[in-house]
């Protein structure tokens, strides 16, 4: 649980780094302006990442009078982050640079049901693969982000859900994987990943939601430009708001859940009830190959394949009225693998049930858009939480010094 | 729509303040470690709120080494706030002390479907009769803060919905009962004000949501002491998360809503399906009276009764668990004139329902409790409104000098 004052020291630095990095090169001034602090704590702050070695001076400006303005700019070399996204049918490793750039990427399998300290020791092969062919120093490699299912206990490190086998609950993941890389381990959710990994490689703005769909269905929300946490970080559980209140109990406890009622796994077993479907579709692989091979038949013009998608997308799109319903954001943002094939789908239908129907659609307009790269986001963002929770400590300093 | 840097703006003195009134007599070290912030800044808000004449020194305590520390205390006669919540069915009107207190309160009949001119009049005319009886001085008043539901804009103060009736839509409401009482007016979400005046007098913590039920079912979500606001004030709509995705079409636009499921009118209008049942509890009032008799029967043991506030129990608790799933908070406060008769029912299986089937019980546990007084804590949220938005300004100061 956090504690009252936890949240009241605000993340001023990573604030500003977003800022530097979005624009590329910016003023002093400028950087007061766009967020609200005073010139004092913008001068703090700029003079912290300067001394961490994250931003340097990069040039001047004309200023409307008086002495040129000095801009700031991002060292994209100053450190890179390793971001890993897991679950039990796919995963993506990533090692970004600070200036948020992908410098090398790994498509790797995900978990399946294999014994964890084999899922943990690929994974530490594959960071260490990648991080070889980034060629970059190790110690400008400040530590990975894992981002994966919950419900979880961050602080600790571990998943707590018996999913996808036993040993997964409260197996020390973060610990075992930090051994094994030689890294400082964070956890995080993978659809708050996602909204971070959006938001590290720009466009979205620095509110929204995130409607994250892999094996199963997630959600996030970003506001401020900070993840929204509650108390534990285990909010945003799109997938297990109940769309059907006396429905049938889900394993999380709850019933009529939406991910058990539209998530990638009904919808494909919807589709293994149709033995000729299955058979043109060629399904029968993991949920997540046969749910993207449907939605590609459905994009190619399959009636039964588009009627599961349509009807997954309409029950989803409900969900989500519900969710921009809670967090009141004007845009969302649909990642992870699910959305491979069928994103754009999801995307329209989604796009005109929010127009219709969300609560407060006559105060403000509310936006549905497909990630840059569905697949791609969340292990980005996971790179993007290790660079959070540094400026983010009370007093942050990089592992070693960055020359 | 806020902009980025408005939340990176910290309310630092209502924070303090609200915790100088929670506790009584405090240092500035106990103020400091409560909050996390700096002795620097805490200095300077202790300084502000003592120019501003809301807190002074009101004794010592002894140290542990050196010298006593000063003990800061709130100045309950400061100033004083007006709060009013208003629905179809019933109003509430208080005048609040700083120091929370409610030194008078005037049961008001809801407005009905009478002309909005006509409401706003009588308000107008409560609200002076009530400063009458309060005997404050006038330039004591801040300001009075009305509670009622949405969607609204809060910086235009209007309601963005045609209930009770078209005239409603977009009327001047904080503008022309400004005109009418000569006091500031702010508009403020019911369920919100709800969790503000449940906060302004203790008990619930600084982590909460707020299930409000009076003519219709609201939420609200107090975090770290601050509303969650999203990016217009209009989230949280409980009562518009979808319990039945493919559900019938709800006025708001969304399908299959919680509200008109669920809420008050829905158990009315079974009770009046059951001609027996209505006649012996003399239904055929208003939703909001007929619902708290239905209540009052329940309790006293009438089965049928019993029957149908558990049935809406149930949904209540299942969308309430929806909204746990979402916020990730650890206690659930329940509010509202609809609770008047039946809330201990209706904690009793939210309680039940949460231990059971929330996502992250395995994480932490969540509490329902009914609000202190159920009918007034709305009220008294909106007249700590009137407070919050003073001091969350800019550069705040009371309309004049307090003596």
């Amino acid at each position: 649980m956090r504690s009252f004052g936890a949240d009241t020291r605000l993340p001023t630095l990573a604030v500003v780094l977003d800022i530097i990095r979005e624009r590329g090169a910016v003023s002093r001034v400028e950087l007061a302006d766009a967020t609200g602090l005073t010139q004092a704590t913008m001068t703090h702050a700029v003079r912290k990442l300067t001394a961490l070695g994250l931003v340097h001076e990069v040039g001047t400006a004309p200023a409307n009078r008086g002495t040129p303005r000095r801009l700031i700019g991002i060292r994209a070399d100053a450190c890179y982050m390793v971001g890993v996204q897991l679950d039990q049918f796919a995963a993506v490793g990533v090692v970004v640079d600070l200036a948020g750039r992908v410098v090398v990427r790994h498509d790797m399998p995900g978990s399946g049901k294999r014994p964890i300290a084999e899922v943990v020791a690929d994974l530490a092969g594959q960071v260490r693969s990648m991080l070889d062919e980034a060629a970059v120093p190790r110690e400008k490699v400040l530590g990975l982000g894992l981002a994966t299912y919950g419900p979880q206990d961050r602080e600790a490190g571990v998943v707590i859900t018996p999913h996808p086998t036993p040993e997964w609950l409260r197996y020390p993941l973060a610990e075992t994987l930090a051994a094994a890389t030689g890294l400082p381990v964070a956890l995080e959710n993978d659809a708050t990943a996602a909204g971070l990994g959006v938001q590290t490689q720009g466009g979205s703005g620095s509110n929204f939601a995130v409607v994250f769909m892999s094996g199963g269905i997630g959600g996030g929300v970003i506001l401020d430009g900070h993840p929204y946490r509650g108390v534990t970080s285990n909010g945003v559980e799109l997938g297990h708001i109940s769309v059907d209140a006396l429905g049938e109990e889900c394993p999380c406890g709850n019933r009529g859940c939406l991910d058990p009622i539209a998530g990638p796994r009904p919808v494909v077993e919807r589709a293994l009830e149709n033995p000729a479907l299955a058979a043109r579709l060629g399904l029968g692989a993991d949920t997540l190959t046969d749910f993207n091979l449907i939605g590609r038949a459905a994009r190619e013009g399959n009636a039964e394949a588009a009627a599961l998608i349509a009807d997954s997308a309409q029950r989803l799109a409900i969900a989500t009225v519900s969710l921009v319903n809670m967090f009141d954001v004007g845009r969302v943002v649909l990642a992870g693998h699910a959305f491979t094939e069928s994103g754009p789908a999801y995307r329209d239908v989604l796009q005109v049930v929010l127009n219709r129907r969300v609560f407060m659609r006559h105060v403000h307009t509310v936006e549905v858009e497909l990630a840059g790269d569905v697949a791609q986001a969340t292990a980005v963002g996971g790179a993007a939480v290790v660079l959070r929770n540094l400026l983010e400590s009370p007093n942050p300093e990089l592992r070693t010094a960055v020359s």
